[in-house]
């Protein structure tokens, strides 16, 4: 079997928290080709549970992110199974022993993806939905020189309290179930992990996106209960809980300004960003909510404020779900791009 | 041991389920005195999870609900512990056994209670918070020749889609703790119903209230995870599992037109409602957002939308959290009842 991706293996990679990752691994994916020049590379990172395949809507010939014109790199987020993860670190760091990777480790080794195994020293576009997103924040913030255009969408440079508190709900469905062991169940919590996703259920898509019976009319599933169980649990299922946590963990405690750069001081993390850059979040997003964009992009030099008008809620941003949020996102990547 | 409060005791309650309640009762209590026109009555029900208890912020001299004027009646839902519940039922319907009751079987109980038992004919106003506005539709829509005024806050006349998921979630969170067994638990499943109180956490309160830190600065918790702990789980730790569920399952099913008045049809239902009404959705309340309550307003031949000015989410409403929000609700029911 011959993988579609390719793996960087970084030796031992140490974290902020203190842990060694011993041989971590980072799985990307790659479409187009560098030029000669060296200037056309895209890199955009994947979301909470994602992986590269998940991102690939957004990439195709005709769309901004045209394979043909840009190389574009796409790094998996440690956690989500096909970089370093719980579930595929060998013993003793492997399961509920994983160590607790920050968004700021994610990038600094994309940046060493980039550059030392690449040799690309200048990026002309960092752009990610959701934690993809936070993760083009903090590329923006650490290496503010190295690219020219930032777009995150649905996503933002800190996790917010009510954010935060989300997940706690959905972490503590998760783990409420004993099969989970602590993290240590030979068999997948199949309980908790339904659990878990019918609490995002309600929080992936907007109050009017329910009420206009989308997941039925737009979406084709036979009723509310199809759509919980089908595309909800049907997401969750396949997942390793230890990785769920793994990242959960990751994106509570994102925050541009948490690391020896800054110091925690949020606005000189967002005022360091030289790209210009479009923050574009749902105008329905229950957990990154335009208000929130808004403050980020008051303390950035060149970023502009660009909702998405759609009543997807978190989903307007991605996976490619809805078309006309698809359309206007590429829009605005490609006017992005031509400037 | 003397009760504060009163039992009612139907006999064989027959339920819109099918299922009879034998020597079902309904606890009520009483504030001020029923004058002799027998005009000066207020009904207001209680919410999910609480208790008349839980009612009485609203109630004081020299406010709206003024004992010294009028003779108001709280009775308590069905399932909330006081009331016939899985808590206090006798065998063979207690526990996971107990009946599907409906906002309905509840209003139709509630009716009982005020015209056979109390003697009372008419009623002035009705009134409640998020399930308690549930009821008071209800009350509008069943016996709409028989008060003046409704003005149902926080709530809604039927549960939507959306909401309907949120309780999935809550409901998810507390059954997969593997204590539960079934509702046929020994102990209290701890594990469950603190996953329950996270899940209900980020629902609660909006993401502005939480980005202002009004935990720390207006409730005076010590951290976001102390109002998580002391707050959440320790309102929901005192709480019977099933009673929870039996109350969920009012609420997911609630709906003024699922009867044989309206045979669910929801736009004759609330153009039955012929009392002036107010109704009170929370401007930030993330599960009965304002544009749920616009669309009854519409439907409704006499009824005003005054939204509650406030970043406290479902909280603006109840129960007497915020001060502000208290007095802004005080104020329109002394304007309603001066109407």
């Amino acid at each position: 079997m011959t993988l579609d991706y390719k793996i960087y293996d970084y030796g031992d990679l140490k974290l902020q928290s203190g842990a060694t990752i011993r041989n971590a691994k980072l799985a990307y994916k790659t479409f187009g080709k560098l030029n000669a020049a060296k200037d056309n590379v895209i890199v955009y990172p994947t979301w909470y549970s994602g992986q590269h395949y998940d991102n690939e809507w957004l990439v195709g010939k005709g769309m901004a992110l045209d394979p043909d014109k840009y190389f574009i790199v796409i790094p998996n987020m440690f956690g989500n199974g096909l970089s370093s993860s719980p579930s595929n670190t060998p013993e003793p760091y492997n399961a509920a022993r994983f160590p607790r990777v920050t968004a700021y480790d994610n990038v600094k080794a994309q940046h060493r993806l980039i550059t030392e195994h690449l040799g690309i020293e200048h990026v002309r576009l960092v752009t990610g939905w959701s934690m993809g997103a936070l993760q083009t924040f903090h590329w923006g913030a650490m290496y503010p020189d190295m690219m020219d255009l930032l777009l995150p969408f649905c996503g933002s440079a800190k996790c917010s309290r009510h954010n935060f508190v989300f997940l706690e709900g959905v972490k503590a469905a998760l783990t409420a179930d004993a099969a989970f062991q602590g993290g240590w169940y030979k068999e997948k919590p199949q309980i908790g992990l339904r659990a878990a996703a019918r609490v995002y259920a309600g929080w992936g898509f907007s109050q009017s996106f329910y009420r206009e019976e989308l997941d039925l009319k737009a979406m084709g599933y036979s009723s509310l209960e199809d759509f919980l169980v089908e595309f909800w649990e049907g997401f969750f299922l396949p997942k390793d809980p230890n990785n769920l946590l793994a990242m959960l963990w990751t994106w509570q405690n994102g925050d541009i300004a948490a690391n020896e750069i800054f110091n925690g001081d949020f606005k000189k993390a967002l005022g360091a960003i030289k790209a210009k850059t479009y923050v574009m979040p749902g105008e329905t997003d229950l957990y990154f909510p335009v208000a929130d964009s808004a403050n980020e992009v008051a303390n950035m030099p060149n970023a502009e404020l660009i909702p998405l008008p759609s009543i997807w809620g978190h989903f307007a941003g991605g996976p490619g779900t809805n078309p006309v949020d698809v359309k206007f996102l590429d829009e605005k990547l490609k006017e992005l791009l031509a400037s």
